[in-house]
């Protein structure tokens, strides 16, 4: 999975059926340390991510999973964690930040 | 999902049976604030997307969920929204343009 | 998918039985203006592409189905269709290159 | 598989159903000489990995099938062994080193 | 599929049940003309690759076809032909190289 930090939402009225109703959030991928890596992706979220959280994002085929198997949908990136903190060797703490509920 | 910008078409006659009739488009892919990135890709499109429409675009393994998962076909790149607008944080509005239809 | 030109022909007598009988080639993957992007790769194929043919290539999971869903087989890219021409924006007309039927 | 070695911990209380109980750590990849490449990863563990230990990474689709296949869940990374050593051509053998267990 | 050279071997005592008895080779990809190109990798081999083989490699979801797809295994990269020679266009013949067997 990668880190990531939500810093946007994305909007489509005329989209694939399977698709309705399934919020779609703009992420930044971060590195452990917070910096900004990569380039912005589109993932769905189901567990209530806000502007401004850091998260966990699943990309591939394996995304779908957050529905049913009999229910394929056509998505490539989901955010299946908010984070609440990372511990990364050399025992500094990076407490997530910015959270925003 | 990536974000894109359709810029042409492309045609293939001798092609895998899987895709008679599949629409294929050209596609540029932007990140959140429009710029290009990464190089182009083609995209199967169901949803009457055009040249110039800013889309969500789906890759890899789920793509071939545009269709019933009965019916397996050998894609990896399809267009699975028309962007309307997009909210990047920091309050911007970023207004999908070139819109041609 | 990605566009890309056939270069070359590759030979492994010692193989996965799955893959007995499928004929691989060497691809320049190129953008949409035909100039050489990122490495080589191999493909298999199975409509009959030759050398200095430009293609659509599918990558990753979804290759296995140009063989039924009951037969998969380990492999990660295919030839899906032998481009005819493409149209980008601005007007300008790429017309297919080299090619060798 | 990827290489990598094994830098820290993530903590995500709000998350996707099928994550609970999933110990999720932080890869930082390395080649076969031990050096950094790329950028961090965060992977399910279910071998008892810990902070220090080089291991083996499978990425994308695949990475579920530590459960059984009736029970799909959205991960895409997943540490599959502990590294005890590698013999890289030249002779040299690279001992795994920093082992915490 | 990639093209790769057999550089060194990878043990792991400790590992997901699915792997026991799984040969685990360090790969170095390779393009057409045989330069170094991207970074290791490690792929299981069922077919008797050896180091100085060059290889095709599959990457992905599709790797776990080697065996039966009733029996999934969390393997993203796998050999699947030790290659005997390839022609590149120019009609330059690039032999295999340090072959061991």
């Amino acid at each position: 999975m990668r880190m990531g930090k939500v810093i946007g939402n994305v909007w489509a009225t005329r989209k694939e059926d399977g698709l309705a109703g399934l919020k779609l959030l703009i992420v930044q991928p971060i590195d452990a340390y917070g910096s900004n890596i990569q380039t912005h992706l589109v993932a769905a979220d189901r567990i209530g991510a806000g502007i401004g959280d850091e998260v966990l994002i699943t990309s591939g085929g394996a995304s779908r999973f957050i529905l049913p198997k009999e229910n394929p949908i056509p998505i490539d990136a989901v955010i299946i964690g908010i984070i609440d903190s990372t511990e990364v060797k050399r025992g500094e703490i990076h407490e997530s930040s910015d959270r925003n509920d």
